[in-house]
Order: C-alpha cells, then structure tokens, then sequence
C-alpha cells in the first residue's frame, strides 16, 4: 500500500488519514554544494530518508508523506547562479498553506523532516506558528543534524563539515554516485574560526553567514576522504533514528 | 546527460546553462479527482509530460528541467479535505522567487509546464510579472489544455470534461494504472449549461466555480468509458505537441 | 430611476439591492495606445459600454453599476511615461476589497466588465478567490474579447489588432472623435509572429510581452483603415452581445 | 483643450507633462450618508471641485486631473450595507501605485483633492511616503477640510456638521438636487460630546470612531435646514480658496 | 504600586485590569534633531511624560503604561545616518499587534502618548483600524501637539519650531541637561514659507516634506534662547493637560 | 560617555560611531511568566544584561547600545491575556527597518542580545536576512541560553527549567525583588517528557508547543527554591559570559 497521501483519492482521504495519523513533508534544497557536488544534494537525501523511514516504520506509526518541497531558503548561497530559493516570508507563507490544507484531514500530527540546515531555524518558527494557528502537534526532524545546530562532524573538520563536506558527501556517493565529482574535492575548513570559544559553528553564539563569506569554492568541509561506504552506514543510521523518533512523535502528547 | 538543473554543480551551472537554454518549470497539483483517481493526477502527468518532452527534445532545443512544483493553487478544491493548495499570493510569491534564481543564470526562456487547469490564469499573470521583473522570456505550455481555457473535450461530455473526466482519466490511467479505481467512476456532467451561449466552460463569459458548485462527487466530466489505450495515444500527441512548441520557443524574438 | 449603486442612499441599499441584483464593475484601464489613440481608451470603453448595457437592459435583469475602476494592471505599458498601473497584488488587494463590501448587501452576483485585456487572467483568478471568500458568483466580460484571450481581430491585422488597432481605433473613433489622431496612426503588425504556429497570440503557448518587446510606438494592430462607422456597428453589438451574457448571469446556477 | 491627463496619446504625455505640471488626483468616497444623501456624496464633491478647480485655474497654474479615484477608505462605514471600502494597505498601496506611475512623467507635483475627511490622515502619511519614494512633491487639499481636521462647521451643528450635516447636505443640493431626500433628514448631533474640552471633533484629543458609534441613522451633523443656495455659495467658494491653493503649489520649494 | 501592565504577573492581569482600565502606549522616536540635540528628545520626552501623567493621575483614572516604543516613523529623517525608523507598514503591524493584545484583557480604552510628530497621521489611521478590528476605544495625546497638527510654536520661530526648535530644546533641557550642545544651536527656520497662505505647518494645505528639504542640520525652529526653566514650566503644563484629557478619555462614551 | 547610540546627535553619529563599532539590539518580551513572577521578565532580564554588559566592556569593544525592543514575538502565551506579542512576519519586519536603519552608519556589526528563548530561532533567520540585505555582519546571544537552544537547567527540574523556573526566577530575584511573589511559586515540571529520547526540550526532535500545552499555571520549571544570591550569581556570569562574546564578535572574521 502506498503511504504518499497523494495517492489517495478524496473520499480514501476520509477513511485512512485519521487521528493516529503522522504526516510528514519532506523539506529538500537546490543549492550549490561546492565543486564536487550537485545542487540536487539536500533535495535527494531529504527525499531519499523520507522514503526509508515511511517504508521502514510507516505501517508501525501510521506515516504518510507529502510530496517533497524540493526549494526552500537557500539564501546563504544566493550569490551562486543557479541555486533555487525561496524568500523567508514566501517559505512561511508555504509551510502555512500546506499546514492549513493539512488540518483539514483528520491527522493532527506534521512532520517537517529537513534536509537542508539553512531551514531549520525558519521551520522551529513555522513550527509554532502552525501549532497555534491551526492546533496542529508539529515536528521538525533532520537526516542528519547541522553541525551549526548541535550535530556532529568528524574531527578531522574540526566540527565544520556543515556543507558539502565529508559525511554528506559520503552520503551523495552511497545515493547518486553518478553525480559525485569526488577528484573535484577540496578541503575548505575556516580553520580560523576554531581559534574562537563562542563565535563559531554549534558555539553559544550564532552568526549570519553566506557561503561565500568562507571560500569563493561554495562548500565548507572537507570531503576529500568520503566513501560510499561510510555513506551508507551513515544513512541507514540516520535512518533508524529518524525510525525512532517517529515513535516518539506518533504518541507525544507534551508530557502529559 | 541529465538535463534536471539540479544534477549540475555550481561551475557545471556557468557552463551548460547559456543563451540558448530553455529552463522548465513542471506545475504539479495535490488535489480530489473524484472517488475514481487519486489527488496526484496533476503532479504525476506534469512531471512525466515534463520528464518526456525533455527525453525527447531536451538536446535539439537546450531543455533543462527543475524540480516539480508538486503543489499549486488549488482552492477550487479547498472543501475536500486532503487537497493541499497554495494561495494566488503565496504562489505568485513562489514564482518570483523561482524566476528571480533562474535569472542569475544566463539563461533567457522560462517555461511553466502545467498540469493543472487551475493555475493557468495565475501562471498568465506571472508570465508578464516575471518578463517586466527579470527580462526573461516567459511561457505557459499544458500537456493537455483545460477545456475552459480553450481546449478540447469529447462531445459525449458535452466538452465539459475538465476535472477528472474522459481524457485525464484515460491519461492517468495510461501513466499509474494501479491508482485508479475505475469501478467507482461515475458521470458527472453539469448538462444544465449547455443551455447556455456564453456562460459555461470555454464560453464567452467566464465565471468564479469551486468543484463542489457541481457535484459532490467532485469531478467533472465523464470518466465512465476512459482506457489506457486511448491515453497513451493522447499523452504521446501531447508530448509531441509540447515539442512543436519547445522548438517555437527556442527560437522566439516576439516576431522580430 | 438610476441604476448607479452610489446614487441610493443607505436605507435604499437594503431596499433596492436584492439577491435578483447583479452588481457591475466596470474596469478600464489609462495606459498608451500609440500615437493615434488617448491613454483613456480603455476607461472609455469599459465605461461606456457599461452604461449602454445597463440602460438597455437594466430593468430586465436588475443590474447595477459600481464606479468604474479606472486605474488598473497595465504594467505591459509601464516603460510609457504616463501610463497609470496597479500591481497585481494591488489590483487583487482593490478586487478583494470592493467584492468583500459587495457582500455586505443582499446580492449574489458580481460582473466584471472589463475594458482591458491586460486585466483578463487576474480578474479571472479574482472570480475564484472571491467566489471561495464570499461565497459571491463572479463573472468575467468583454466588450471586445481580446485576440490573446480567444477573440477576434481582422485577417488584414493577422488577427494580430489587439491594442490600439483596427477595431478598437474604430470603436473609439465612434465613442470619442475628438480625441483621435488618425493622421499619425501606423501598421504595427509583428507579421514574424504569424510564422509560428503555438506562439503567438490566441495561440496554445501563451507568452509574457511587454509592448514594447514589438513596436516603439506601443499599439499592436493596423488602425490606418478605422472607421467611426464601423466603430459604431461594432459598439452596438458589443452593447447586445452583453446583453445576452447578463440574461445568463442574472440566472446562472451551474447547471443545476 | 483637455486637462485629464489620461486624454493625452503616450507621445504627447512627453510634450505636454513638464516641470512645471501639477497633476490632480481627485478621491472620493462611496459610503452612506445618512438616509437623505446617496452614497456618491464625496465622489460626486470631489470630482465636480476637481473639475471646476482645472477649468477655472489649470492654465494658469498647468493643472492636469487624473481619473478620480472613487472608492476610498471609508472603513468607519463598514457596518452599512453597500458602503465600498479600501482597506488602508490597499490604500496605501494604490497610492503609491499612482505616485510611481506619475513619477515617470516629467511632472514633480501631485496633489490628492480629497473628498472624504475618513481618508485625511491616510493621505497626510501617503505625502511623505511618496516625497521619499519618488521624490515628488505632495500636497493635499480638500474642497471642504472636515470639522474634525481643523474646518469649520456651524455653531448650530455644535461644530459637529461633519458627516452629512449642514453644510455638505447644502453643497451636494446644489450640485444633484435630484438624490437629496431632505424630507428624511434629522437633526443627530452627538451633543453629549460638546461638554468635552478635548475628547471631541477637532479637539486636541483625536479618537478612533465608526459612524455608528453615534446615532444608528449614520450621519453626524443636522442637515434639517440645508439648502441648495447656501450650497452653492459654499461650493463657489471651495473652489476659489483651491485655486488659492493651486498658486502656491504650483511654485511651492519648502521656504528655498 | 507600580502602574506599569508589565510588572503584574499574568494572574494579576486579570484581576487588576478592568473595564475601566486605561492602557496608555507611549510612543517615542530615535531620529536626528539637529547638532544640538540627540536623536533620543522624543523618545524621553514621550516616556517622561508618560511616567509623570500616571504618576499623577494614574490612581484617578486607572492608568496603566505599556512599554514605550522607542522606534516608530521617523523616515523623513531616513536621510540622517542613525535615525532609526520603521516604515509605514511595519508600524501599522506593530500597534495592530499591540492593540490585538491589548484586546485580550479586559480593558475598553487604548491611549497613543506620542512625542514624535511624524507618527501622528498614521496613529490616527491607527485608532480607526484598531477601533473597528478590535473594538476598543482609542485616542491620541501629544504631550506637545506639532505645529504643522495644529499646535502652537512662538512667534519668533513664524510659528514653525516643529523638530529641535525653542519649546522642544527647553524641554529637553529641562529633562535631560547632559545631553544638550546649546553651542550648536542655530536659528533653522524656512522663512519663506510664511509668504504662504496655505501651503505652510498648519496651514490649511499639507504637503509631504524631509528634513533636509529645508535645512542640512535637520532641525526646524530657532533653539537659540531655549532655556531648561521655560521647558520646565512647558512640559509641567504638559502633564496637566495630559492629565486632564485623560479626565475625560477615561469616561468617554461618544457623546451618548 | 554614553554608549547609548541614541544619546549621540548626529553630527557625532557620523564621529563616533565607526568601522569598530558594535551596535546590540537588546530584545526583551512582555508575557505571563506563571503566577509568581511579572510580565516584564525577559524585558528587564534583556535591558539590565545590556546595559551591564557595555558598562563594563563597552570601552574595550566600542560597543553602543540601541533603546531595547521590549515587546517580541511571545505567542506561545497568546493564551495568556495581557502578554504583548508581535507576529513572525511583524517582527521579521521591525528587525529588517533597525538593520536598515543601522547599515547607513559606518558600523559594521549588529548583535542581537535576546533576553526571551521563543525568539532565538525567528533572530537566527533574521540574522542571514540582514548578512544578505544590508551586509552587516550579525549576531545572536542571550544572557541565558534556554535549554531548548541547548542551555542547561538544573537537574532538579530535568532540565526543563525554561521559562520562569529556578534560574530565571533566583535572576530575577537578584534584579528586581519587589516584583516576586515567591509564595505563589509551584513546580512545573512536565515530568512525562523526560521519558522520551529525541522529542523532548533540548532533544534531537524540536517540536511547537504553547505554554498552555504544559500547565494551566504557565510557567515551565521549578522556582520553588529559587535565590536572589544565586541569581546575583547567575546574572554576574553571564555578563563576563557576554563580554567574553562581545570580544571576540569585535574581530570576527569568518574565520579568515
């Protein structure tokens, strides 16, 4: 059975969309990624994780997914021809219409599950938005967590690998190897900003950046060790534990 | 060669996106077809109208296809629980942003592909806002145009086979055989205005209609005698046609 | 007795306005039509032709006149000092506004008699959104349907004479001879666009133009043959042409 | 010759609109004024002042008149039935749509002739987001500046004719003597607010009001003992004190 | 105990703010005022006037104060580096937002203290909207009603000290000494101006104007001779009337 | 001297507000904070954090304080009457004008010192927004980082003590005591969440709540045992916390 709610006809919308019910949106990006990777990077792993987890859980926690929102706030790489966005006020504008178009079902639980970190803070805003606006219980769950937003990246980067570096690009090579130039690979980790104890990626204080404000090579990492392999126990990582917190999301109730 | 921009890295977008490329936009719709088709009719025929005129045409005419815009404006189906749908603002915001990133490349033709009957006269207005805004060359192109917009419908439907009916079902049927429930479709004809010279779909006068104007049911059109056979003929006359026009628009300079 | 909706006084409007009343909004249009025509040739036309339908056929179908919007979308002509325009989002704004205060009285229906072609899509996006906003039935007329929306220009034009050609120069000619100067009206005929055969004008591929993409002189069309006599022949037929249509607004009910 | 600005082609527009133009956008109202006044009060007003101001004074002072603008902020009307309103974004927007439009001519003068007192502090704000958008200077006149922005009212009407009373009762007798109801006309003058020092109209304290915040009948004023002579003398000399206006407008330079 | 709403807890919200509660919202600005005066005159003298008339009269009349706002419409200084400024729709969301707040206590009346003459059109604008959406009672106070609003300015400025002139100054020394370059005070006043009948502050024609349209120090008026004792004497005057129009906007019913 | 930039005229913005310059916006909130503490929490919190933060390093890095925005984006206590809450797109608005305001002074640098954690994500976005728009380089610190941005809290209240619980009310002890109402301090400890791996204050899931989702008290926390000495405490480490960041966000660089 498919669990795309756009595969439902209007009256099935009735009978299987009900209160247990976890919509999900997948959230993607087209964006540059550097030299060696292609725009589609968080467009394919939102898309690709959101796939795994519904076919993996979707029948244990009664998932359903929207179709992915393929463009979204990309605007950090708004100097690069060819990256797609939207504005923060038409994304918020989207995520409303969507959330109001889903409260008409019965589901009263919305999952944005994020694959480009440039959204998260906007979708943490959209989340309560929603949750007022429409009595929604809503998520914001990601493949893989931005360094710049409590994630992890290897040492090797010095905890900068938040675009285009080793682990997604691991990851792209275990989902599309085809559109991987990994000989195009270049280290570009602002090595200075590790001199710094708040002012820096994940530190206490946050910052506005382009990615042009680092390297004119657009990516910030160093993906010149990636591998396929390393991708895929990555993926399928992430894939368990974005397994585990749809059951979390599928019975939250605030504590009470 | 994939021809999806979003397979290009950033210096790949400098190189391949030039003077001569035509950028394409899909326009999908997640919207109530009747109990006989599912919501994704819209989405499913403009991606693989999309995906096929580019397979056939994309190297004669410089095609590059974007991601899929799978939900659009489809408040003429805001009562039927489920239908996901953007508002004229929210989706006239949505357009600029998407025209205003295609116009960093040097790309000078962008064409909206649309699947859905509802956004043409909004993607009308886009058209000249995004000429007068960007300078880019703008055009709107349907697989199958809406009877009340102009196109065709089968004379048993009275030619009011516009949401749902004869045509779409027999395409839909063609694309995602295993979607349709073909057992549950009923006519669903609003016979009455056919009395009418001017007011009725592709007359004179054009009028304001939400879907459940008509029937409960929600479609419109006569889905009843629809086969794949018939379908495939008509999406591979569709694709065809979008081909003559690709070639058209390749070559446009408003008959100078 | 008046049939302008200004002329009744408060108490008035409750008794004279009904749910049989068909209120009419006239919209023009003050933008350049070439060398030959005055910038009012849309507010004339709209506005005239406005007062002629409901002189004529005012008792018979209880319409009513609003005041015509004289401003409005012309931002094809917004590289012509002079020429006065709404953004989209202004016009929709304006259109949302004067249908919410329509609904306040006890009528059903609402026309727009729109005098200008630039106008068309979004007034036949606003006919949706109000119907959904206000439950309202809208309507979408012509005096003269334009030639890029389905109407008719003469073969000699290449069915090209849609702004500030034969018919409308002629039109005007018998509406306002004081304010045309024949003597400076020149062919203006983009003939390259009758090559094709998707894009062009009433064609399948829609297109954004500015008007000056054609002629620096602004019209489209050949007003060098006009005519006030043929100007005022096709002014009455335009005159019992909307009579007709309001005869089918006044009872329209979506083939129920 | 004309003096509306709209009966100029767009190659005139350049000859005639120069430095020394003053371009006229009349505003009026359509909203109740009671049971003895039409809705078409301020429109009517404005534009006949607007219209006698330019045929009297537009040559000596280069007055040129844009279409009037007919429907307005009249918002403190919204309870009536059939009062047709703008909402002050959608104001503002229109506004400054006029503004940018007038900008492209050679003109550097604009000036709202506005008829309705509810639009006053709306245009005061319009003047000087106009003087920094597009650098044009802004003015603002009234045929009749409304007792609650510093004019007059008669001592009978307690000061308190601003809406329907005496004096616009008169004025509108002698300029459409056949949509006057005087015989439905009362007296309703909220005299309780003349034991106010501050708290009243055009008083040092300004307040928030709708019109049926005073009597349920709508008008605030006593048109009882109007006439159409009084009227005429009043409006006689409106249109001489805006000629007045018009002489130092037309040379205005902040004092330089 | 304190009378400002801040310093209850939410409990005590609704116990001490009742229906004959008075929230005042003292309104400030950050805005150039010429070599002699910092940019914070009017928000000081908006937050101490605001402080003194509850001191005085808050027990009374059952006074509360908002936070001021610091920042509001001050872009006829946008010229002036640090003039900090919201524009005109920022400001119309901001005191929507307020007021909806204020909306949900049980509170009737909402009371603008304003200190910057720029803001006072579009508070006005702001009480009508605010009255019809939310139904409250509203009103606006000058502690120093502007000249060009009909307020009074010495003879020997022409009635022009409007922005940093001899009252302003005074006051401002009176309240904050340390802050006062009286050494960089100069005579600032467009004399020209008062050849004019009408087109003049507070003459019966408004115009839009910028600070620099009249001087390059940005202030209007002559500080020369201000003097901390006459602004002591000014602002206790002030306060009095303050206290006396809240007298009455603490009862005020309409007139009814 | 004053480091309020709002005390500087300006003539000495232009002196001494330079290329060093660091501008903070100090952002404060007004909303129900339980029963035993006021609305002005995060307000006074905000201001006194500010204000010690650049009396103390102020000199060191040329640091100038803006007048604080004391009313934010509180509407997960909408529910609360009496709490003052801009709107996401209000507030997203009135942070673009400061910054546009800032960006035409030399200073470079713009920090957001946000004293409530329902705006950390809204400032993060804005913080990109305005790096894009104006090129300032931005900030976002907090004097308490709330647990739900990866703050702690003590275990006592699992850590869940993020709004109104023992830090925040011992601060708030230590600052303003007069305003504490110890005695009506109640655990509110929404024990249920710490069950949960992901979905949880401060876990791998973000999800949107309201305060009302918890407890009908408010409050989220335990300020039972709460301390104006721990306060003190609290609040002198995080000021020295502050101006560490201060240091080192006066020589950002991106890490070049």
């Amino acid at each position: 059975m498919s669990r795309h709610l756009e595969d439902l006809s209007g009256p099935e919308i009735g009978e299987k969309i009900t209160e247990t019910s976890v919509i999900i949106q997948p959230i993607g990006a087209v964006e540059q990624h550097g030299p060696h990777l292609p725009l589609a990077v968080d467009h394919v792993i939102a898309e690709e994780a959101a796939e795994a987890v519904v076919a993996e859980f979707g029948d244990a926690h009664d998932l359903w997914l929207l179709p992915t929102l393929s463009v979204s706030k990309s605007n950090e790489h708004a100097w690069s021809a060819g990256t797609l966005w939207l504005s923060a006020t038409t994304m918020l504008a989207v995520l409303d219409d969507i959330a109001r178009s889903v409260s008409t079902t019965r589901a009263k639980r919305l999952v944005f599950l994020n694959g480009h970190g440039g959204n998260s803070s906007l979708l943490n805003v959209a989340c309560r938005e929603i949750r007022l606006a429409y009595g929604l219980k809503t998520f914001l769950v990601h493949p893989f967590v931005p360094a710049d937003h409590g994630g992890e990246s290897p040492e090797a980067e010095l905890g900068m690998g938040i675009h285009g570096g080793h682990q997604e690009t691991s990851v792209f090579m275990h989902l599309r190897p085809d559109l991987v130039h990994l000989e195009k690979a270049e280290r570009a980790v602002p090595a200075g900003l590790d001199a710094n104890k708040h002012v820096k990626f994940g530190g206490m204080t946050s910052f506005g950046w382009l990615s042009n404000d680092f390297f004119p090579e657009g990516h910030i990492g160093d993906p010149t060790g990636a591998t396929a392999q390393e991708g895929k126990l990555l993926f399928e990582a992430a894939v368990r534990l974005l397994g585990e917190q749809m059951a979390e999301i599928a019975v939250f109730d605030f504590g009470r």
